[in-house]
């Protein structure tokens, strides 16, 4: 079986730079919240008049960070972000309540605005309390040295288990002018829908108003992170937050106010884009994954039943444990169709791994060849289409393989 | 991290022997289907009168032998059942049912009956065609050398990754009758409800009607097998059967044939826990597990909920390795009730490990000590509580957890 990789073998051979967002400095340090000898606290700060918009995790028991958000999100004005990592503050009762305020006055008052202009996140071990005091005395020290070329390490200070950094950015055309789209995303494991199963950060000098900017990042989210999962577990911090800051406009770009205005087009796909490839890179940084793994769903009675027919088999062990065997076990997705409770007829179905067909009309096809299909396993990254043969329901899934690193990194990721 | 064992350290020291069930015939034989050296095909032989009754697979995939069970189930009839391992017959399309035809036909003609009084199940590898041809013709001989006492060699036949088998056996009386009550089952791993997770047999010389056997082994299906997962993948083969001789009629007991007669109080009970025992048997033979784990919530806002919730801790990838690694981290199993859908209160929420108390009202509880609970963790066994704080709902989970052991056997199982 393949051997998992102490960093995934899908990490790039130089993580991407942040490119600078006007209108959006950042900075990072080591607050030795948990891990020594690295960067695990980083602040943005916003120009005045930034909008900000999110989506959150749909966990009944969400972090206290979380809740903030939710409540910052209602007015959706920004000036700060403050991220750590190393500790989720998330199931830490009243005191968690209490290192998110203090967080939060800290940073109003190093920037010099409203507390309910600050976002937090937290990423880390769940259920420990979170000292503020330890770190909330720095904020003002970050947001005074925060720099617009700053955004690499901001990037760096949010990992956990993730073994790269993951950033993106896009140049898109709002009205004839250039707007620069920009972020990036931490996530390995727990990572499951609902809904963006980790923490991902994107930053626009683009002027676009709080609400439209909601429907984006929503619709966004929904064609990204929630057709991506690891282990099927979905965190109790999951956050992505889109702020605009509006710079672009000095330079021309007329306001955007409303979600159907047909100037929003360009950027929408850059952004629809971005997210996508975000969401790919945090499948691709699966704790201990040996594989990436896309899987194609047609055929399916809706699109909605496609993605639970492609998530039920992106999450089961079995499919997962052969894929990392290199064992083109397709019995094994027949198994998690029928268990994924949408609509199939065993003797319609047929599936593909890669181009080759393996299963047409519920049995063996004629033309599979063992050790073909042992071969096509043997690469680093896997397509599998399978067609339900009942509807015109389709999804794509990303995920990853199981393997001996996963039960390595997370045997032993808390003791 | 503990290491998983070779045979789970909960296989019995000597397993327990099928009892003689009067009416019940059994014999055995390698016939080479797959494995090589070890029994791989068993009958049963019932006497004429015998009724059954049975719960099968959920699954929208079915194998053949499952299509075939629920035809014969309709009239509950039995004076045959054919089991073999190492081939499913499942996702096997046409070649399947034929390969069930055939079956039943031979076993017909062995033993003198009508095909649809035949019942088969077939387990191991799913998607490659069973060649019927090569065991039909040993149908006869068994059918002729069948023995009262054979019982053990039957379990054994049907076992695939399991390492140990599985044999429960009680006395219960109806009305002043001593009946006997024994069965087996097989199962290890592709292990989680809906329904049954695995083939299970249970007889009895008893005399009960099949519509009364049929209520009495669907709801001890539901507080058993129901309640007991490994790796959340659901089988396509899911079998249990239970058949009844009506032997006991000879020795006085009055035939039943209302499932609300309180003749069958004893009965019932003695069957549940039968039906119990085999599914934490199953949960104590979890591909490659070092630890079985109860999971009880109490709290929830009804029965269902709770068994969601349980389900959910259960299935787990992150649970199930933090147990594994004997780490006690709680935040995670405040993740799985998160993520589970049911309503859930995140300052409401305790959780114990074993005795002690480790999260109470949505924190850490103060008597919390690292040092008690990694201790406690490194039992064998680990029972679990979750109150949810919001309502009555309770359930009761077996697992196990998920080790190196796991990805090794399913990584390698069919190549």
């Amino acid at each position: 079986m393949a051997k998992a990789a102490e960093i995934s073998p899908f990490a790039p051979q130089a993580p991407a730079a942040m490119p600078v967002v006007e209108g959006v400095r950042f900075s990072a340090c080591e607050a030795g919240i948990r891990y020594k000898g690295r960067t695990d606290l980083m602040v943005a700060v916003f120009d005045a008049g930034t909008t900000a918009a999110g989506v959150l995790t749909q966990s009944k028991t969400c972090s206290a960070p979380v809740l903030w958000c939710r409540e910052s999100l209602k007015r959706g004005s920004a000036r700060a972000l403050v991220v750590n990592s190393g500790n989720a503050n998330a199931f830490t009762g009243r005191k968690g309540r209490e290192a998110v305020m203090l967080t939060a006055e800290f940073a109003a008052k190093a920037v010099g605005c409203r507390q309910d202009e600050v976002y937090l996140a937290s990423t880390g071990v769940i259920g420990e309390p979170l000292d503020a005091r330890k770190f909330a005395h720095l904020l003002e020290g970050l947001a005074k040295s925060a720099k617009a070329d700053a955004g690499t390490d901001a990037a760096r200070a949010i990992l956990t288990t993730d073994t790269f950094p993951k950033v993106v950015s896009r140049t898109a055309r709002i009205g004839g002018v250039d707007v620069t789209l920009a972020g990036f995303c931490k996530g390995a494991g727990m990572i499951a829908p609902d809904m963006a199963t980790m923490l991902c950060f994107l930053f626009t000098d683009a002027a676009i108003a709080a609400a439209p900017l909601q429907r984006l990042v929503a619709e966004g989210a929904a064609g990204s992170f929630n057709c991506m999962t690891v282990d099927g577990d979905t965190s109790t911090s999951d956050t992505c937050l889109l702020f605009a800051t509006g710079a672009a406009e000095k330079r021309g770009q007329k306001p955007i106010t409303d979600a159907s205005d047909p100037a929003l087009g360009d950027f929408k796909a850059r952004l629809d884009e971005m997210m996508r490839e975000l969401a790919i890179m945090v499948a691709k940084d699966g704790e201990g994954l040996s594989k990436f793994v896309t899987i194609d769903v047609t055929g399916a009675e809706s699109d909605a039943a496609a993605r639970t027919i492609g998530l039920s088999i992106a999450n089961s062990p079995l499919v997962k444990t052969a894929i990392a065997g290199e064992d083109p076990n397709w019995g094994r997705i027949v198994m998690a169709v029928g268990k994924s409770g949408e609509a199939a007829d065993r003797d319609r179905l047929s599936i593909w791994f890669g181009e080759r067909i393996v299963a047409r009309e519920g049995e063996r096809a004629a033309e599979y060849d063992e050790p073909t299909m042992a071969a096509y396993m043997k690469n680093p990254e896997i397509a599998i289409r399978v067609d339900v043969g009942i509807g015109k329901g389709r999804a794509r899934i990303w995920t990853c393989d199981l393997t001996h690193g996963y039960i390595s990194v997370n045997a032993d990721y808390r003791s």
